[in-house]
């Protein structure tokens, strides 16, 4: 082991569930490990895909494992979500998705027909979303070594010089809209429901899904989208929250816009959870100019990973780094980035 | 489920160690399942690395999930193993490698400096490989659903036009020779030694190392590599019968030039394991056109990575798609691609 750490701000001894949240504990893991040991400009960035520069052309680099429990859900299974994150990720940064790695890691005895369904969903994906799966890896361990499957995918897309700046937020500003293109927390309700076997009852569907062809075409239609994001573990309000704490400037929300389906309102409260922090596969956050919302909305609305999307809220030069949602009964809450894990293993 | 497989030639009915092992079983998941659901002609080419074209530049793409038991093993730990692997896969190839991404799955209670010495490990042996680390990913899941830590890493390289020929093996005929920078063996010994508590009087490491510079230098100075290929799991004989099979030729190897130390030999016939079959993460095969032999072994002896460095047989047009080994005492043996797996976890 080196002598001199360069591991800083982790009080924590050992990792924990929240380490792997997307919250606050996932940040001080990043910028107090990853980043002081493997540091080089591209990671400082610390966008959800990396941006790269080869001979004179762009790419965005991303990479996530999924773990979720259980592997297959209302509305999706552990593979379509590992085609659907990966794709997004690249789309949000403004980038056109191309070819994806897939490395399973498998617990022995798994069924070959269970495989079988899961590549089967990862290979209808990738033929919506257009890209292409160009290489893998298989491992398999000893049975109670892992639970059941977890999935790697690893993309690569283009991105346009015009779009570089929309990960880094570069040009978000006082006034801009923020936009979510449909009901929020339905992964996080659909995986919680079949884990508390509510699936029959609550007939809430993963919203899993891939936003590339959605966003090329906004982003060919529309030249002030100045952010996106998808608003994946730590939900809506994690999102928002990283942006406003970058940017130092204050978000504004008005939670009678921000739309959340009765039934997942209703689950969550049942189990206590906010839906604001609730998972989604398939919501993109989207900070638009303002004079570009309207058009925006109409153009999302007509399109069938948009019928519901909504401008939520604006970005305000009050309160720099906060995010302050007016309430319904009219009062007004700071939305924290959460400390912890409120549900593990949601992708 | 689909009601009409695309599954083909897979008899099993559950995943096994051995469809992890790279040998029969790993061939028979690929081409029975993954091939035929991702169908694309990048994939369907079945080298290490894909081969990518993006706007006339040439690109190396690849992945590997690293799941080692034990993670700390002499020589190294499955974080300089992460490294080291992707960036190998990349460089027999042909390809310099450039960008690499990590995704960890941990286990919730993994020790904070057992992560901080793995990703030191990591930087350490990225810096020297000359590659950046520019994207990454945590998971977290609760304690007993995975072995400490997984680790995958995901990699990116430029390919000149004039290397393509090298994974496909396009220009190797009979009468090129087949070289070895090593003795082999050493990383599946050192892991088996760690496993049954025997490394501190077998003094055995593993030879995991990152080849990239050696390669790039030796690929400057001789045009006529016609193939590459690193021996990992399966070691060097899965190599050359994958080699055989895929060009149809025979490949003759001589026992007696074959390096292999004396403690791994030893260490072998105790367990009954073979050292043509154990993994190596330093070892690099390489075929030549006969005439580039033998100064390319003086080139490599010379290089701290390849000081070792043999002749070990050479190509033929007899016995097409088998390997014959001739053996130190006299006899033929055709050496096979192993049907399960000789040491899982190696990797």
């Amino acid at each position: 082991m080196n002598d001199q750490t360069r591991m800083k701000k982790i009080k924590d001894t050992s990792v924990s569930l929240g380490h792997g949240s997307g919250g606050k504990l996932s940040h001080e893991l990043v910028s107090g490990l990853f980043v002081p040991y493997f540091q080089n400009e591209i990671l400082e960035d610390q966008t959800d895909s990396a941006l790269l520069t080869i001979d004179n052309e762009n790419f965005a680099f991303t990479t996530d494992s999924f773990v979720v429990d259980p592997i297959f859900f209302p509305g999706g299974d552990i593979g379509k979500l590992a085609v659907c994150g990966t794709v997004n990720d690249l789309a949000v940064s403004g980038a056109k998705p191309l070819y994806l790695s897939v490395s399973f890691i498998i617990e022995e005895g798994f069924e070959m027909t269970a495989l079988e369904q899961i590549v089967n969903s990862m290979a209808e994906e990738a033929s919506h979303a257009g890209i292409k799966i160009v290489t893998g890896d298989t491992k398999v361990v000893d049975h109670g070594k892992c639970d059941k499957v977890f999935i790697n995918t690893t993309g690569i897309g283009v991105l346009e010089e015009d779009k570089i700046h929309i990960s880094s937020a570069k040009f978000v500003k006082p006034g801009d809209k923020i936009i979510v293109n449909g009901p929020v927390g339905e992964h996080g309700v659909a995986i919680l429901a079949a884990r508390e076997s509510l699936s029959f009852e609550l007939k809430i569907d993963s919203d899993c899904a891939c936003l590339n062809h959605m966003i090329a075409e906004m982003c060919s239609m529309f030249k002030q989208i100045n952010f996106m994001r998808d608003a994946t573990r730590g939900g809506l309000a994690t999102v928002l929250c990283e942006l406003a704490e970058q940017k130092n400037m204050g978000i504004d929300l008005d939670e009678t816009t921000i739309p959340i389906r009765e039934k997942v309102k209703g689950t969550c409260e049942i189990f206590g959870f906010d839906p604001l922090y609730m998972a989604n596969e398939g919501k993109v956050v989207i900070v638009v100019a303002e004079k570009e919302a309207d058009p925006l909305i109409d153009f999302l609305q007509k399109h069938p990973l948009g019928k519901d999307s909504a401008v939520i809220g604006e970005v305000v030069s009050d309160h720099p780094g906060k995010v302050v949602l007016q309430t319904e009964v009219g009062g007004r809450r700071i939305i924290d980035m959460l400390a912890g894990e409120q549900l593990p293993r949601i992708c």
